[in-house]
């Protein structure tokens, strides 16, 4: 007997294609979740755990980085992908699952090229080159960082050998921090703002702007408390937020409703203040990621650049504007009133504002500070492409510090030593802070654009109108696309200097011609 | 040509011995080392997690309990146990080796008798169960809990099926919480204790002891310093220990050097003390594993039950004696003046040892606590073999409070929803405590045979002394042996319930004659 002649026909491929769908998702947001928990172990790491803990969370993170590597290059999604590449072609590509199809590929072509061994190496050789690393920073000593430094380059040039040839080395390298940037794009945006930017600062160098009022004592539990206030006033949720002091200030999280910032607290200075909001820029993204993108890869923000125009936004085009400040600093003379009581708003604005060359870049300005990260970077090609003995590092960051800022740098530690990104193994992450950054005027001037007084709103306090216009417009987007589509989605254009040195000049170039 | 015919006979059945044991011990290193990240995902879930990650953590802990379990379960490990079988016959007990092996062959014959799915849905249904619970007894509704219940009840008895079948089904779930512990040894234990119990309750019930001053206004500033104060004394070390405040105590941790234990103030007594000493006990254990079994999971406590030994022992045999209230009195005395400023040591004293029955096990006098487990052990027997309907557990509740301590139970809140142990599916856990307390005062008796001064050392504040001693005559044990071996090791025998039911006479008993 022919069993089910006369049962309707079965759309057995679209359920073929279905099932295989179901089952990536599973496969992928299971990965999801092991970086969720990575993430949780990182973050109590640096805020809870007792010191001593170190070495064991260092295996437990190992493992678990292991295991989501392993289970994300199994050849059974290579497998998923490959049969869903018919799906893929027919999908509208404003879906979700295009998106995370799109994504999906990506990452699995990249992450199968590296075998788990390096991949493993390269943790460890990270993990080792740290606490020397700290030791050489805090002893000012170069030369004791240099030789785990050769490793962590040393395995990068492996890592770089793993993928096809690319126009320069330090593309394989770029892409893992912004996807499908390519250095000589990066080159071509710096090279544009260099040419600004270097005779700006020469200009406003020697501007006299009094800011001795922003140095004295600031009681740290008023600080605590006003960080506080200003965050609740952005628009944070305690039910789905946390805010920990830590010795350096970093956002992370485990999703969209468990999200964690820190701030460091200094006695002496306002600056965690300007901290705080950055950081609360990349948490505000990844708390307004679409809840449907939840345990999926897609669900979380387009790439560091992207990140860093979010947080440079709120810390910067919000917290350092006259209309924020016309707000708010009431209410900041009202908590420090020894320091402030006797300091109008204009002065107030034109001290946190002030342009000076100095040698850290976590504590540049807003004018200088892209100059620190085109240096990191020009020094990083350099040092991929074999063009600097690493030994030579600290000489060629003191020329370039002098030929760029007009500084003298007194020490490695103010110098070469001052990032912890090259002992981390995290070459080709810099030039995100300033992609991100010249990615946030253009978001902000599209945001004016569609919200003509949205300034307005801001110096009335009014921060929803921003938040909500970014949860639509910038953060329901996700990782769906790559960062520059994504980005061209938002503002209609690729990335672009212009609005953001035209920004600094309307703002400080003003200024010197005052 | 022969190739090596001249080389030296190569010992291969050793190497191969060797080879597997390496390999069984980095797969079980790993699974240890999933259960630590599990921790302290499970720690930050209770005390860092904002409210609104429950959900995204809930499906980052089932990735994890998921990849763990199919890890462990894992044929490879099977097969290499199957292997190094020859290996542990020729190997001495005495052997970490051998503890090792006999662990990993133990827990992997249960482990892979339960299907994942099944592990899943109980895992699930406890999640499911927890928050029904929660509002059940926060509106003392039973009704409400009872569909939760019986599904956890039904998994249970799936669970028990996939075991060979033992002379009590209940003996299956017992078994997972302490180890080679059968019901019939628990009744008989039980049964002895209950026997001298209930009359010393019922003698005990009506003397008068005025603890009114114990409870008041306990300033939480204060009474934070202080348990900070008494566990420093004790031993703590905050390089590899932290204490924080939660809404139901525990201790948890990530091995050795990275010791979590919590607790709740309570603004109007001075319970978050005795609850510290409790948790510092369980804490200690955990820390002074010895570190060669760091990552193995035999670097843990040998039960449940013998960790309870450990906590009731700083808890009560320290915690309530006479001579630690000589030594601690003044200052708590000295902390809080007004509330105990005319109170002396002996009427403290009496006042923290009072006796009396009361509807609530965690906060039960160390007389009264035997019962409430004991009652619980009863009902979950009968449950477990269809011996009661869950619908008059209520009533079979009520009765038991009456007979057992002659209180009678307003409602369900106070009864039989007071503990949460059900909702999360922890059937057969409860006998633990019990024993735990058993067992603490046989370890407490040798201690003293040992160190004959050990009350005296106490009652100066020496505290390093039986630090030392559980160090080196029960932790250093870890999880090598069966938990009734390892008494057995520490004591000479196995559990006993005279010692304890002598404790409990001679404490107070004498108050009864007098």
């Amino acid at each position: 007997m022919r069993q089910g002649a006369h049962a309707p026909a079965r759309p057995v491929r679209f359920c073929a294609v279905t099932d295989n769908f179901q089952e990536l998702r599973r496969k992928i947001a299971e990965v999801s979740d092991l970086a969720h928990a990575s993430s949780i172990l990182g973050w109590d790491q640096q805020v809870m755990m007792p010191p001593r803990g170190a070495a064991g969370r260092a295996e437990q993170m190992a493992t678990v980085g292991r295991i989501a590597h392993l289970k994300f290059t199994d050849p059974e999604i290579g497998r998923l992908l490959d049969e869903l590449a018919p799906t893929f072609e027919s999908l509208d590509p404003e879906s979700d699952d295009w998106g995370l199809l799109r994504l999906a590929r990506r990452t699995y072509d990249k992450a199968v090229q590296v075998p788990t061994e390096l991949r493993v190496e390269m943790a460890r050789a990270a993990a080792e080159a740290n606490p020397v690393w700290m030791e050489a920073k805090a002893t000012s000593n170069f030369e004791l960082f240099l030789g785990p430094l050769e490793r962590n380059v040393e395995l990068r040039r492996r890592y770089i050998e793993c993928f096809p040839k690319m126009d320069e080395p330090y593309d394989v390298l770029l892409d893992d921090f912004e996807p499908e940037m390519r250095s000589a794009d990066v080159t071509r945006i710096f090279d544009e703002i260099k040419a600004e930017l270097v005779p700006l600062i020469a200009a406003l160098r020697d501007r006299e702007v009094d800011d001795s009022f922003l140095f004295g004592h600031f009681p740290l539990d008023r600080q605590v408390a006003l960080d506080h206030e200003v965050v609740d006033m952005f628009g944070h949720r305690p039910d789905s937020w946390r805010i920990d002091p830590t010795e350096h200030p970093f956002a992370s999280g485990a999703g969209i409703d468990d999200i964690r910032i820190t701030t460091h607290y200094y006695e002496d200075s306002l600056k965690s203040l300007f901290s705080t909001m950055h950081e609360y820029g990349h948490g505000l993204y990844e708390h307004q990621i679409p809840r449907r993108f939840a345990h999926l890869p897609i669900g979380q923000g387009a790439s560091l650049g992207l990140h860093e125009s979010q947080s440079r936004m709120w810390e910067n085009l919000v917290g350092r504007s006259m209309p924020f400040w016309r707000f708010l600093y009431p209410r900041v003379r009202e908590v420090f009133p020894e320091q402030l009581g006797k300091v109008d708003v204009d002065r107030f604005y034109a001290a946190i504002n002030r342009v000076q060359p100095s040698l850290i870049r976590i504590r540049a300005d807003e004018v200088t500070y892209g100059m620190h990260v085109i240096l990191r970077f020009e020094l990083e090609q350099d040092i991929v492409n074999g063009r600097v003995e690493l030994s030579d590092l600290p000489t060629r960051w003191a020329e370039k510090m002098d030929e760029y800022l007009g500084v003298e740098v007194p020490d490695d530690a103010n110098g070469v030593l001052q990032d912890t990104h090259w002992a981390s193994g995290l070459i080709g992450y810099f030039s995100t802070y300033l992609l991100g950054t010249v990615m946030s005027v253009q978001i902000w001037e599209k945001a004016q654009e569609d919200v003509p007084d949205l300034e307005d709103r801001i110096g009335r306090g009014d921060f929803a109108t921003l938040r909500e216009w970014l949860g639509d417009n910038v953060h329901a987007y996700g990782r769906k696309y790559s960062p520059q589509e994504t980005l061209r989605r938002i503002v209609g254009t690729g990335i672009d200097a212009k609005p953001y040195l035209a920004y600094l000049e309307k703002k400080y170039g003003a200024a010197v011609t005052a």
